[in-house]
């Protein structure tokens, strides 16, 4: 299993954006739309050993957590605006769990936490994780172990509270190549350097 | 200068598609938008050294080209709704545009041609052609010459006639890993592999 888990400090925690609108009103829903779509789905197939999850850390109601596991993704299509009418779909529910640690399944293969970004990462820290951050070491050349866990940030990038969190739990920072890439061309570079090593 | 050249089989040649429905009505106008994306943009940043040009092939009056050129570009953002409105504004014009062989500046950086898939192959016959596919040399072994021009299929892959017409011109084939990439995630890896060379 891999999981990509995205920290997004404007996402919008609630179902009130207006899907014309994903980057202002929804706090750049657009990019964890697309961050969805490159974890998941490659042509004609879905990732089925993929796990993506974004920490939403925007108004009115932060923190929110939400899932979409490759494995029981059912009826979304890899378009943004399709992504975000389900994710909207989801966040309709989020007063039950809004405070909550554990996961609610709302859609086929999609749930919703009150989990924040911290316990996102204790929950996983006996797993591998991973930090992309341009000061790490080239991926092509670093070990990556089973079943690991990236941790990207969004177009401002990790808080370093968030990010120093991350490494005192074990994170370890790698990059990517010579560019600041978004989260989703990130996703896609991480995936395919597994590929080529599966 | 880089360039990438993506064949659409279906991307309507008219402005009358539904913003609600790019994947439907535009003919996976969707496909179309965010590899222009992700041939532009890096995070912060325009890719002044790029152009995406695309083939569009679908109803009513094919063929007709866009191209999108980074030094230019402007007021255009990276999110698929706004790149496919700007599409829109631009195929308007495309009576002006249908059956010529010139390029029109329609608006900043943003140019429309009545030339069909192999007249934009045809004018780039002194360059170094490249061909995605997933039966090439793999990129990471390869030669990538000055100024390349990279082939893109769609969702659906290059027509069997338009890419021998493109290997007769000289294009090599190349393939990006072990999975079936989208058009997007290919335009991505193909910019990394670029990006860590210079």
């Amino acid at each position: 299993m891999k999981e990509f888990i995205l920290y997004s400090r404007k996402g919008v925690t609630s179902e009130k954006f207006n899907l014309k609108s994903l980057a202002g009103s929804g706090g750049r829903m657009d990019l964890i739309a697309r961050c969805v779509i490159s974890t998941l789905w490659v042509s004609h197939k879905i990732r089925q050993d993929s796990r993506f999850i974004v920490s939403l850390n925007g108004p009115p109601n932060p923190p929110l957590a939400l899932s979409f596991d490759g494995k029981n993704l059912a009826r979304v299509t890899p378009d943004e605006r399709n992504v975000a009418l389900w994710i909207q779909k989801v966040l309709k529910k989020r007063r039950e769990a809004r405070g909550s640690k554990e996961w609610l399944e709302v859609k086929d293969g999609i749930n919703l936490s009150g989990k924040s970004f911290q316990d996102l990462i204790r929950d996983r820290e006996e797993r591998n994780l991973y930090l992309l951050h341009e000061e790490g070491g080239d991926i092509r050349e670093a070990e990556i172990k089973d079943n690991p866990v990236f941790i990207v940030g969004d177009h401002i990038g990790l808080p370093k509270e968030e990010s120093e969190f991350a490494e005192r739990l074990g994170a370890k920072k790698i990059s990517l190549g010579p560019e600041s890439y978004f989260s989703t061309q990130s996703i896609v570079l991480v995936h395919n350097e597994l590929d080529r090593r599966r």
